[in-house]
């Protein structure tokens, strides 16, 4: 008896939220191993905010191509193997598809990894805290660089990253505050996870919440939503806070123009830094100094627009910005 | 005879451009000097864009208030001293104000520097390449961490700093490419100054100037404007590139809300990182071994909402954006 394998194949991107006809439920036969191949049976799948952009745009990752097996994360066991590195019963967790069943092939390390048997950690722990979400969370955590003391704002905190991100900032000090949309998983933040505060976005005082929440400003947000609540927290933030693009689901399903230098810098990995020259006071003698020995080494040239006479200020301090100096604006008095 | 000293006094916070009237002319007499003081004569005044946001509100300094003399930095020469500190001649560069004298109190330091005499520096050097945009330029490029063969683009680049910094990118081994507004300040860039490329950023095509000038895209921007001009580098920008916020002249004299969360880390000194888990697939052991230590002793709790059934996977993926989940979503096969 040929055994059938049900896919979710993507029909079309969707827009907006997922509808009908985007993903179809289709059934192929499980095909024949070869020699080197073995057969994953799917037991847990991966949902992933990150999967509405895999159906829409080329991102991180190419876009799934319509017709394909929607892409995903699982967690699967090896039900039959021709292949030496898997036996039946191995657990694997990687990119299995919305599928019930993938054949493993030969050298596909780089799609599945074999999870050990640990008594104390469930076969879902490998999707979610130590998953790719629990990961993310430690990984950006790792790039907000969060000290002890710190207010450390995360959104969607009561989501797979947001719930562990908040609670490395607690292991690292940080007073967390987080942000969800249900008082009850406000509640599971502070009361079970550590949270010092949650605040509910859907209610109309949120942000009056925020700011009694945050009495030190923000130094951390550990940003997974973007939109309004995003630009909320920004308004608060300390001086030479971090924001770390973790997610920004609320343009996922919506077009966001507001978002689209946030959504580039998450895509792209980038790195946006502000910084005000006076911060660096205590080197400016060995900047000077290092500038000075270019210029005098012809590295570097300059050169000076010189406007004379006092009264000549306001009108000279406009030409900055209608372009009609070059190099240095210099009034001589 | 008493010396008049003359003042630019901020009268009221200029909109748009400065307007006659926002900054007013007056006379006051020089003070007799106390013990302790000296009297330095404005010999230049430094003219820079970020007066202008002085002008207008707080931010990473006070604004000035109405009716003080506006403030400005400016090179100096000590005429009359009963300081210790400073002899006749001194020259100091510093906090002026736009004015022709200022007194300068005991313990200025923070205020004034003096300046050595140096045969081959210009006085003026010490406001421009040696003064505070040289500065700019350096710390901003320092932050922008320059690797050999990357590509740099620098807006305002005829300016007094995005001049220096296009040729620290020189120094550096970058490929540089200047934006600037005249075709003149663009043959400056390149036939003096070095710069690989300049484009002009008032002919119609000079977008597919710049792409024609970025063929490996843009690593680096060393953003001076803001607006239309940042937004068409940002779309260029490769993965893991910098952008270093120096200033966004385009929004000094108008209103710009697309603007909004750049000035905020602008004058915030903000870092802004985005990050994809996958990247940091080398360590996912030693980071899963992490999270799992902290799961193991209760330092990190999860929770899990399972779905069950593959053909329920659209409408769970739904709930990600809608709020349903608390914790990981994980679909159950």
């Amino acid at each position: 008896m040929t055994t059938m394998n049900r896919q979710l194949v993507l029909r079309q991107r969707p827009k907006g939220l997922l509808a009908p006809g985007d993903l179809e439920l289709v059934e192929t036969p499980v095909p024949e191993l070869n020699e080197g191949q073995a057969l994953a049976r799917m037991k847990y799948l991966s949902l992933d905010p990150t999967m509405r952009v895999w159906m829409a745009t080329d991102s991180y990752l190419p876009a799934v191509p319509i017709g394909e097996v929607m892409r995903s994360f699982g967690f699967a066991e090896i039900v039959e193997s021709k292949s030496p590195e898997y036996k039946k019963g191995d657990k694997v967790v990687g990119l299995t598809g919305l599928q019930d069943y993938t054949v493993v092939l030969p050298g596909d390390q780089r799609r599945f990894q074999k999870v050990p048997n640990i008594p104390f950690l469930s076969d879902t722990a490998f999707l979610g805290v130590l998953g790719l979400t629990g990961l993310a969370a430690f990984f950006g955590m790792e790039i907000a660089a969060p000290k002890k003391g710190e207010t450390l704002v995360v959104s969607a905190a009561a989501g797979a990253t947001g719930s562990i991100a908040g609670q490395i900032g607690k292991i690292n000090g940080c007073r967390v505050v987080g942000i969800a949309g249900t008082d009850d998983k406000c509640k599971w933040l502070t009361e079970e996870l550590g949270f010092d505060v949650a605040v509910n976005y859907k209610q109309a005082d949120w942000k009056e919440k925020l700011r009694a929440a945050t009495p030190q400003g923000i130094d951390i947000d550990f940003e997974n939503v973007g939109g309004e609540v995003m630009q909320e927290v920004l308004s608060r933030m300390n001086l030479f806070g971090r924001v770390v693009l973790c997610g920004l689901i609320s343009s996922y399903t919506k077009v966001d123009p507001g978002m689209a230098s946030f959504q580039l810098a998450l895509v792209k990995r980038l790195r946006i830094q502000g910084f005000i020259v006076i911060d660096f006071a205590s080197r400016f003698t060995e900047a000077a100094t290092k500038l000075g020995q270019w210029k005098m080494f012809g590295k570097i040239k300059d050169r000076e627009t010189v406007v004379e006479g006092l009264e000549k200020a306001p009108e000279a301090i406009n030409i900055l910005f209608t372009g009609g100096n070059t190099g240095k604006l210099i009034l001589k008095i």
